[in-house]
Parts: structure tokens; C-alpha cells; sequence
């Protein structure tokens, strides 16, 4: 089976999809991220969905499902890279993608993430 | 046919080989790097083969071409994130990834890459 590989930069976690998930790749993605972020303390994940070119029911549940995960674990997450054609058919589908946040690329996505950060560290202190 | 996304963060690329590669995806994508290394102004590229199990004679062929390539370009490559295996059988079998340098991971490719370009400044502001 594939394993979708989970790239640490910083506080960051980044994962690039690539290929038609399948139920046992996105279970398995799930595991591995939710370990990550635990041994790593991560606090933000990006993942890049710019090579998908469909979008459907079952991967907005799994993004859902993912960024639910990471925001029990403390960690806040982006799916960026969303391709337009993508974006225009999810519309029209009806799938909102609800709890997800967006960001048009990956450097967009990482500003998004560092500034979540810096927010909350603003709070800690102000505490 | 497969295409593989090239993020681009900052003044880097970042390539996930996550499948194996066949001919065809393998020239689209130093095609598509060296597009967006004229594009972008990049000066750095990370290549991820984290989820390689095997690196063969092929493999090693076209990451020693996409570095050649990059080079001429003014980019430098980095190749990240090689299993344990791999590396071991690649010493194995006598290839030695000629004019290709590797890093442990993304963190410390992305660290080799600044430092490279910070060396760069220095030397043209000494000119």
C-alpha cells in the first residue's frame, strides 16, 4: 500500500497529494499525520491538492476529517493549491468543504499558518 | 499522464517523488522544473524521495540530470529525506549519485540551500 509522505519544515507539516486516494492510503494518511503531530508538535499542516483534478465527496470528507484531527491535536490546517476548475465543480456540487481553511498556494498557506501562530502566542502572553 | 506539483516556497522548489517513475513523468517533470525555475527566479530546489523504496540506475540518472539542469539555471539541488535502504543499496550496486547533493531532511536541506545563497550574497558584495 502507499504512504503519503509527511514533510516537517518548522512547526510545519506539508503533504503534497499526488494520486487517487484510496480508502486505505486516506486511513492510513490519517494515522500517520495525527502521529506526526504528536511526536513532532506541529502546530500548523498544509496540504497541497494541486495535482488533483477531481475533488469529490470522499476527499472532502477526508480533508474534513483530517483538519478535525489536527485541530484536536492543536494544530491548525490549510489545503491549498486548490486547482480553479476544481473549485468551480465543488461549488456547483454543493460541497462546501465546512471547517476547512484555504489558501490559493503553499506560501500563502505558511503566511496563514504564522500568523495563527503569532495571534495565539500574542494571547498567551497576554494572559 | 502523471504530473508532478512543484511548490514553490520562497526562493525554493519542493518536488515529493512519491511514485515510481516512468519516462514520460520523469521528462515532464524537468520540463516542468526547469519552466518554473526561469519563471520563478528560484534558486534552490528540494527534491523529497522519502517514500522511494527503491532508487535505481534510472532514478539516479534523471535526479543527477534535473540537478545538471537547475545548475545552468543558477538553482541549486537538493535531494532530501533518502531511506536508510536506499542509500544502502545504492553504495551497493555503485552508484553514487555523481554531482548530486543530499541532505537528511527537508529542515536541513532547506538549511543548506540558504546557506548556499547567503554565501552567494557575500561573495558578489565583496566583488
Amino acid at each position: 500500500m502507499q504512504r503519503i509522505p509527511i514533510l516537517q519544515m518548522g512547526s510545519c507539516l506539508l503533504v503534497t497529494i499526488q494520486v487517487d486516494l484510496q480508502d486505505q492510503t486516506a486511513l492510513a494518511l490519517q494515522d500517520d499525520l495525527a502521529a506526526k503531530i504528536e511526536r513532532s508538535g506541529a502546530r500548523g499542516v498544509l496540504i497541497d491538492i494541486s495535482a488533483l483534478e477531481i475533488v469529490d465527496s470522499f476527499i472532502g470528507r477526508m480533508l474534513a476529517s483530517i483538519s478535525g484531527i489536527a485541530r484536536v491535536l492543536d494544530a491548525m490546517t490549510v489545503v491549498v493549491g486548490m486547482q480553479p476548475a476544481v473549485a468551480i465543480t465543488l461549488v456547483e456540487l454543493g460541497l462546501s468543504l465546512d471547517g476547512v481553511r484555504t489558501a490559493l498556494n503553499v506560501e500563502r498557506g505558511m503566511h496563514l499558518l504564522r500568523a495563527a501562530q503569532a495571534e495565539a502566542a500574542t494571547d498567551d502572553a497576554a494572559e
